[in-house]
C-alpha cells in the first residue's frame, strides 16, 4: 500500500476555491482519495488526501508550491506526510482504562504510522502497561498543592520532543506553564460531557443532578481547566439506582471509546482548530 | 380490560419491606401486575402496579388501610386508580412540534386516561392543533419585561383545575408567584442537555462551544430557571459544518420525543421526586 | 433566499474528476455550497448543490452543457432544480403515525419544496389527517387475496403523475406489474431491522426470536418483497420483559422518525442507488 | 464487604408469588438487596439478591429448604454463592480484540469472583495476551473441514471442567458432539445483528445489502449456528462509502463491547433461557 498525504485547510469563502485545490493537485498528476469540504459561519474548511509519490520532503516544500493556490483565499493550511512516523507521550494516573484501550487498538495498527515514545504517571500501577510493549515509562511522584513534578515532567517531554501528548485519565490540573513549555497538543479525556460538570468529581456531581446520561469528553488542553476545544464526546445511559460506583464503571467504557476515537482524528489529522471549536472531519 | 391501580412509596431500608408491602396485597387477593424496586443513598423506592377491584373509593381510603405497612418503614407513599380521569394543561409559544407530537401520541391513546384540559399561547399559531382535537384554547399575549399576562393564565388554571400543566416548548419564564398558585406538577422541555446551556439560548450556546452531541432535558419546574429535577433526557449527534439553524432542526426531534416520552412516565406514575432529582421507574 | 440546485454523479475513477466538475462551475460563475464526494469499490459518487442562477431550465438544458464533463468519467447523473416544485403521493393503511409524522414535518416546512399530491387508504381512518391540510383523499379498498384495487390505484397515480410515493405503513404488498406502472420512485417504511424479519409480522418474529433491539428500515420498493435498496435504519432498546403489544408501541416511534428522515434524504436529492444499494450522502 | 447470593427463578404466574419468595427470606432474616420481576406470556421470572449469611453451603441445600416455596407456583430455579469462585474457559481464533477487551476489564475486577481457567486458541497469535495473566494456553491447530481438533479440546475442557466457556471470535463452528460433551454454558460473539447475516462472512453480506447499522450478538451456544438464545446486542452506524475493512474495523468496537457485557450478565447470574431466547436482569 503506498503512503498518503493530506492537507487540512481553512480559508475565507470565495467561488472557485474548490477548483483552485483540485487544480493544484491535478496539475501534478495527483491522485486525491479524499476530498471534504465544510463551512461554519462563513468560514471553509478543507481536508484532501492523495496518493504521496514524495515530490515534497516536508511541510516547507509543500508550502512554497502550494502557497499561491492559498493566498487568495486567505486560507491556513499544514500538511502531514504520512510516512513520516508522528510520536505521542501518555500521561496516566491511577484508573488504567484509557491507557490500556489505547494501546489495545494502537498495537492492532488502527492509528497512522505512530509511536508511543513514553508512559509518564504519578503512580507505578501502570509500569505493567508500559512494559509489555517496551514502552519507556517514568515514574514521577505528584504532591497535593505541589507543581514541583512538572519540571522533571518537562524534561521527559523535551528528551522525547513528541509531536502530542494525550492525557489518558491524568488527573492532575496542568499549570499554563507546562503548557506552553510542553510545546505541543495535549489532548484529555474528562470524564463528563462538558461543559457540564467540570472538575475533579464529575460522577458526584452527576448522580447528584441526577442526569438520566453520563457521558465523556475529549478536548485539547488549554489553561482554563476543562475548557480546550472539544474533539469528541459521547454519553450512555444511566439506569434508575445507579450509585456512584455504578454511575463510574458505566462511563469507563464511554471514556475509552472517546478518548481512543479522539486520538484516532488527531493522528489521523483530521481535525482544525478555530473559535475555541473544532472541524472534524470524516 | 380492567383498570389498574399503583402505589409510589419511598422509605428508609429494612429487611423485610418487599414481605411487607406484598403480604399486604396477598391478604387482600389483589393481583400485583408490577413490583418494581429500587434503592439509592439508603434510600428504597418501590412501585407497584396491581389490578384495581375498586375496593378504594380514593388515596385517603387507601391511606388509612395501609398506612400501618407504612409507618413501620418510614414510608412516604401515593397511589393512583387509573379508572379516574386526570387532566393537563398545555402552555406553548411559537414553535409547535412538542405540542405537536404530544397531541398524536395521545390521540393514539398512548397516555394513561388523560384529558387535554386546554392550552394556552401568547401566539394565535397552536389554535389550529387545539381546534384539530377540539380542545380549549386561550390566546394570552405576553410583554417583554412584563409578568401581568400571569393573572389570566392562573385564572384559565383555577377555572380547570388541571392535575399537571406541561410547557412545550413555552418560552416565557414562570414567576415563583405563579408556581406557587398554580399547585399542580409543572412539566418543562428544555432545549439542551442539563445541567449545560441553562436560558434562553441553548443551540448559540452550542454551537460556539463546539459540542458534539446536542440534547434536550424534561424536569420538574420550581422557582429556579432550569433546575427542577430532570425526568428524561436525550441527545442527537451534530455533524461537521452544522449551522445553528441545523441544530435547531435536529434538536426538534429530540425535544419533542424527551418530551412526550417524560409526560409518559408522569402521567403513568412512574416518577418519584427525592433531593432535588428523580427515581424513574421502567 | 435564493434557490439551490443539486448534481448527482457516479462514475468510475479517474484522477482529475474532481477538479473537472468544479471547474465546470467555475467558469460559469457559479457558487458551490456543498461539494461531497464517495466512493466504494472503485466506483465514485458525487453530489454538488449549487446557488441556481436560472441559466438551465431544466435537466436537458443541464445535460447538453454537462455532458462532455461526464463523458470522461462514463458517469452517469441527475441534476434537480429545487426552484422547481416536486409532488408526493403517500399510502397508509390503518396505523397513521408514519403519515401523521411526516404531515407534521412537512407542515413546519422540512422538505425541500414538495407537494403532497394525494393520499391513497384502504381504511377511512386517515381522512381525517387528508382533511386537516386540504389533501385529496382516496378511500380504495382491498380484499384479502385479491389485487383488483391496484386499477384504481394507478388511475389515481396517472391522474397525478407524483414524482415519488410513500408507503407510510401501507400493508398490502405491491405487485411486480403495479410498481412498473407506477413508473416513480416508491419508498416504504417497514417495521424490522431487514433484512432481519421479512413480511408482515416482524414484530412477533422479533418477540419469538428474542432480539435485544428492534428497527425499522425505510427503502425503495422493488418486486421482491421487502429487499428493494435501503435509505436509512434506526434502532431501539427492548426492555425485559416487554409483550409484542408494547415493542410495536416502541417501535411506532423509530419507524416514523426513520421513514420522515429518509423521505428528507430522498425529496432533497441526497441518494443514488447502485448495485442493489444506496448511496447517502449528508 | 460481604458476599452475595442470588436465586434465579421462573415460574407460572399466581397471585402471591412475590409475598411467598420475600416471605422466605423475610422469615430467616436476610437482607434482599435487589428483587426484579418480569413477565413474559404469562411466565413470571425473577431474581432475588440478598447478602449471604453462609447458612447454605451449596445449592442442594439451599433446594431442600426452598423446594415448598416453589412447588406452589411450578418453579424452575436456580441460586448461585458469589463467595464461590466460578470458572471460565476461553476459546479465540486470530483476531484478540474480544478477548483483550474481556481481560481488561476482567483485571480490573469487573467480574464477580471469577477464575479464567485456560485460553485455547488455533494460532498462536494469542499466547501473548494469555502470558501476561499467567492464564494456561492450549495451541490445538484446525484443519479446513476437519474436526479433529476437538478431542484435544474437549481434554483440556475435561481437564479443567470450567463452569462456562467464552468463545471470543473462535472462527470454527463446534459440532453439535463437542456441544454434548463440553457439558456447560458456551457464549459466542457473533459478528452481525443476529438474526441477519449468520455465518463466517457477515460484514460483506452487510456491505453487499447496504445496511445502514452494523452489529453484533452474543449467544449461548446451540448445536444449530447462530442460533442461539440471543444475550445481548447492539450495533453502530455505517457511515457512507465505508469499504468491509472499515466495517470490520467499526464492528470491532461493537463486537467486543457486547461479548464483555454479555459474560457480565452470565457471571452476575443474570440470565434465565426459556423458549429458545433469554430474559436478563438489570
Amino acid at each position: 500500500m503506498k503512503s498518503t498525504a493530506c492537507l487540512l485547510l481553512s480559508s475565507c469563502y470565495k467561488p472557485g476555491i474548490v477548483a483552485g485545490i483540485s487544480q493544484f493537485f491535478k496539475e501534478r498528476d495527483l491522485n486525491i482519495l479524499t476530498f471534504e469540504q465544510h463551512s461554519d459561519e462563513g468560514r471553509f474548511f478543507t481536508r484532501v488526501e492523495w496518493e504521496d509519490d514524495g515530490r515534497w520532503k516536508n511541510q516547507e516544500d509543500f508550502r512554497s508550491e502550494f502557497q499561491s493556490c492559498a493566498v487568495d483565499v486567505c486560507a491556513e493550511f499544514s500538511v502531514h506526510f504520512f510516512s513520516a512516523k508522528q510520536t505521542l507521550g501518555l500521561f496516566v494516573s491511577k484508573e488504567p482504562h484509557a491507557l490500556v484501550e489505547f494501546l489495545a487498538r494502537w498495537e492492532m495498527g488502527e492509528y497512522a504510522n505512530t509511536e508511543v515514545s513514553f508512559i509518564v504517571s504519578n503512580t507505578e500501577d501502570s509500569k505493567v502497561f508500559a512494559d509489555r510493549y517496551a514502552i519507556p515509562f517514568f515514574y514521577v511522584p505528584t504532591k497535593k498543592g505541589s507543581t514541583d513534578h512538572e519540571a522533571e515532567q518537562l524534561q521527559i517531554i523535551q528528551k522525547f520532543n513528541p509531536d502530542f501528548i494525550g492525557l489518558a485519565r491524568y488527573m492532575k490540573v496542568l499549570t499554563k506553564d507546562f503548557i506552553d513549555r510542553a510545546d505541543c497538543r495535549i489532548i484529555n479525556i474528562h470524564h463528563s460531557f462538558l461543559p457540564a460538570f467540570v472538575g475533579a468529581k464529575p460522577y458526584e456531581m452527576a448522580h447528584e443532578k441526577g442526569v438520566k446520561l453520563i457521558g465523556a469528553t475529549s478536548h485539547f488542553v488549554i489553561p482554563e481547566l476543562d475548557q480546550g476545544p472539544i474533539i469528541e464526546q459521547d454519553v450512555t445511559r444511566v439506569k434508575a439506582g445507579d450509585s456512584i460506583p455504578k454511575l463510574k464503571q458505566r462511563g469507563r467504557d464511554t471514556e475509552k471509546r472517546v478518548f481512543a476515537n479522539a486520538l484516532s482524528k488527531v493522528l489521523e489529522h483530521k481535525v482544525i482548530i478555530y473559535k475555541g471549536r473544532t472541524m472534524v472531519f470524516e
